[in-house]
């Protein structure tokens, strides 16, 4: 059994939920061709760091990436810090041999992220990015009807994922509220998703056309910059909402299908909905995050007096990752998209392949990103080939 | 065409069922081979019976059934009275020689109900008891899906009938609570079409167990004896309720499945939830009034992978009646499980036949109900054969 | 008691649905201070139209539309005919001095209906557009709610309206999939309500950008142009699908809403779901219409420990039409969308003042409608004041 | 910070399910006062046990229990083991001075149950049964809405824990089926975690009465006698089931609520619904395990035109255990039930108390059970207090 010794750079949300899943990995997927070692995991605050690694089970610490990627102990480089980080530290660890997985999105912009693809296929190292949806089980068996033909040519791709974190205008200005760091807000937190997803089950897109806003465009400085659940106050000094609270847009894929895609952090009463649904000649089928061991199921063919959706829960043993689980009906939660997530990390690398998805599902994330974006500066259809 | 001349006694919530069934048939079913007459209608009050003819288009009016019995010019007694009224009534109209229409329970007793089919048989005339939730299209769905086998061998029946209208203690002593007129409370109330559609659907009951409870045990003296949103107020003179507001049993049917009943008025959140599952060796049927246009369907034959509960919407073109009504996806509501109930007794009677469900059913549900009822007092299973 | 002379032109679908709701509205709502009398009603077939008008009760008919309209003996001219007839009638009747109910869409482009909505008012008759949905006990209750502020700033609309039964390449070339006589496809048979109920809910729409697909461009030639569900063959004669199978579009509503509507007949599964959900500062509602007694609902001030969708069963006293009905938790159907609609009618005659919706709203849905056809044109979006 | 050292005895589902519960602790609550230490796991099996130390993570191994409750550098003896094998351990565990965590059923019989409680309280150690259904966060929240009087005076609880595993007459003779092994069938194994759900949120039960059937008679001997999804084949030697496929039975609890459940494996298309209803004089309650991070709430005191269940995530900041995980709106799995039952037993432990629920629970609910089957025995009501 070959280990990999991976540095994290990163301890908040993600990096809570990575540390999670090298822990579940050889306790649920003992036949796993390489495990991974929890080597070192790296922040500015020493002591943060320093709990952190403790509680996640990482054996060393280090406040500096730069010294993270400069170890020679080290092979993957886990970078899960915000954003605006993303490119340098991939740049280094590519340089520096390392393999990476980074978080989504790859980096602020498109011409970054394809710096940091270039680097990392010049480096000839393995590159992952942080698409965990892909890895849900009821996911995967929407793909494998997709593959298979069950679902037929595919006519409509629509998507949606909705939170409600920011409603209140006493919500404070936390760094995915601030372009500089976040990129952009709901469109590339919550809809790089969405188009991952539809790249994944549908494929290419060819153009898109998007429409934006900024409900609130002022909040109370925040005293404690990350969390999705920070509190502020009014009353106080107030700081300039730079991203979006929404954005949606419309999509022609390259094989005819329309896509219409929703993100947004101001729908009341959707905690996260990351819910899609994809209708074909030969059938359709949903997916809610929120109830993410289910996807609804359709066929045209069924026999005409029993037509309907189903609810499969895809936890049977016909399904992905099943017999790593529990028996049939007993469900997982959230995090264990990345425990699958890192499975196919070491997958790859065990077999010397690209992991999927991988940086150049990145950067097709993110040209169809920023797509979007020009295409509501300009108020205007813009075509995936001319970014 | 043949026309049917009807003679309804009753114009209150049933009645008000009825006539909009009789009038919706010429409409909805003008293939049918008889049409109903809206003869005369009945009842003591003359002043709120004549309102009632015109609203819901009778042609005449009776404050005496006995006199509407005795009239020449009807050919059927549609009985919706309080349940009290039903027996004289009904041995009325079979001496007269009319066929009968009977609101269930058929009866205040057992003996009485036998009584009414006896007198029926005698006089030789069709005879029909209102279980109007086995005209449901999804109800008959399961019904086709039982009898043609595609859910193998019955194992479980489960039903329950939630209700939630006097759960305030304020709400007054209406008719439906006193015993002498309406026999038992939520057992012959709601349990008894449980009972029924376990009979239409899955067969005779051997032996049966119940429990019963009377909550509240006292409530205000109504002022208006009728209506299911009947106000009262406490303070005043109170009565005692005479009959159970909540009454569970057990049954085993004679052909091996496992019956749970359940029918209250005690369940707060559920209007009308009359709801039943049946699992056989090759599928399970779900079904809820409240989505009466849905069954839920599994098969154990499907494929691996894609096996769950399918929501079918019951009005496409392969499902019963849907051909009357709208285009597939188009709801229809309570009112015509009654259109449909009528349908079949103007069928019968042209093909001078026995209506189902007819007295002999409502005399197999009150058996079950006074089964259980003994089981109550007498704490003991009760087998059918006994009543 | 007044009674409102109806000449009814159209016998099909809406036909029937508009005669059912004139039979129930004596029944069910007898307090309308106008009941309609079923006077005449009008189609070429004159065997046809004869065995309809003995269906559904009618107690004349005409062959000609323009002999109906010429009578004066009738009060209103309730037109269903398709949609290429709508303005000839209108004029004819608005000039005839007749009350005009004309179902959706009001013409086949903006500049007919504005011509109709001119005649109507230069002839100072009563004028309604059929957009039935509105009267939903369920959409009635979302109205309240917005209406009271209880949903807050409104945020969020998006809408769908998703049918699948033209999927099979080989369902024939019916008059809804021409252009001439449809105007439009899935834009204007599902589309219009969309828009009609996201003016009714949420306001004017500033700007629109549409996309739009015919999937299946040639279909066999019909033999009976009517019904949803009529049957073709492959293997004969093709004609060329002239409208769209799907569109798409985005919104900004002129109160700062997004909004994002998609009208297809290509969603396997879905029947008919009209669905919609409307997101605000203080809460949300989510409407369903194969569930059309239902409206989930959330509020923002629930308790921070039961925060969630409510599933409000809109049969209850407190409900809008809920008296005329059945006892809480016994639902309605499809049909009496239209029952209550037609109540509309009669109190806005009775009371001397326009409809609601009246062809103001069938003219302000058609420019939607064309701008959004005009953005799909010249792929760019297009202000509402531009058309 | 003190480490509790564990034994455990077993290692299939439960082995796993515990073994990731001691893995997760120090992770997501690293506040706990004492976490646990995984000293050494015990099997017959030397390999399996071996490769099971291997791949969850436990220190060392033992093959003979006796061993493992004779070290003193181990605090607590897990038992997981098969059912019979219980009492011995236990007793042996409580002699040695050990704490004692135990699956449930505690035993075979309530007379050993007693047995085992007598000698853990003689011992004075702490002794946990893993009913842990009751600590799914949603269910935390009904316990809190029943506690704090949000829903009344309960009148109403209905639970049902359906599952289809064993529906193929080819699925071989288990340990799970043999009476001598597993004490009881669906009755033991199911519908003890009803039971227990029902002391926990209702209270005491006063008198049961029950039935039960073997659908199935006789099974094919099997090859490997755990697992849930055990393969057979008819057509080789047969064994007599000896356990109960389904057992259902009504109960008065001393509260004065009424009481239904079901347990069953013989419910087609439902893997694990493990699900309840309460209903109370202010509000009700819904669950559903197969959705396990929700809880349907209805209150009668909504207002009234939005009355409705809510659908409630329990994932937000105000639901217990949420702190540890992830943002609202993610969800855990079936495996933190564990998690959250091993926090219980490390506090109690640090506080000196008996866990919550402890072995009088397992005695409570054994002694239900016991009364079920003499119920079902003798046909006759059984009370509690006669057990």
């Amino acid at each position: 059994m070959k280990a990999l010794r991976i540095g994290m750079v990163g301890y908040k949300f993600m990096g809570k939920a990575h540390s999670n899943a090298y822990r579940a990995l050889p306790m649920f997927f003992p036949e796993a061709p390489i495990q991974p070692q929890m080597a070192a995991i790296c922040g500015r605050d020493a002591d943060a760091v320093q709990q952190a690694a403790g509680q996640y089970g990482w054996a060393e610490t280090e406040t500096d990436w730069r010294n993270l990627v400069a170890r020679d102990d080290i092979d993957l480089i886990d970078i899960n810090a915000p954003s605006d980080a993303h490119k340098d530290i991939a740049l280094a660890a590519a340089k520096a041999g390392k393999h990476i997985f980074c978080e989504k999105p790859l980096a602020l912009t498109l011409a970054d992220s394809r710096e940091m693809l270039k680097a990392a296929e010049e480096a000839g190292v393995k590159h992952m990015v942080g698409f965990n949806y892909r890895f849900s089980p009821a996911v995967r068996l929407a793909k494998n009807l997709i593959e298979s033909g069950r679902l037929g040519q595919i006519y409509h791709f629509r998507a949606w994922f909705l939170q409600d974190w920011i409603l209140d205008p006493a919500f404070p200005l936390v760094w995915r509220l601030q372009k500089d760091i976040a990129g952009s807000g709901s469109h590339g937190d919550l809809g790089a998703h969405l188009i991952d997803l539809a790249h994944y089950l549908v494929g290419d897109i060819q153009e898109v056309i998007g429409m934006s806003e900024t409900f609130i465009k002022e909040r109370p400085l925040a005293e404690n910059m990350t969390g999705l659940s920070a509190k502020g106050s009014l009353g106080g000094p107030m700081g300039k909402v730079t991203v979006d609270d929404a954005t949606l847009f419309m999509a022609r894929f390259t094989g005819g299908a329309l896509g219409s895609f929703e993100a947004t952090r101001f729908a009341a009463g959707h905690r996260s909905t990351n819910s899609f649904e994809i209708n074909g000649s030969k059938g359709s089928v949903k997916f809610d995050f929120e109830r993410m061991n289910e996807l609804e199921v359709y066929f045209t063919d069924d026999q005409e007096d029993v037509q309907g959706f189903r609810r499969v829960l895809a936890t049977d043993a016909a399904h992905a990752y099943s017999h790593a689980w529990w028996p049939a009906g007993h469900t997982i939660g959230f995090e264990h998209t990345f425990t699958h997530e890192m499975l196919e990390l070491m997958e790859a690398i065990h077999e010397d392949r690209q992991p999927s998805p991988n940086f150049h599902d990145g950067v097709k994330c993110q040209a169809v990103l920023e797509a979007v974006e020009r295409s509501v500066e300009e108020r205007r259809w813009v075509e995936i080939s001319e970014m």
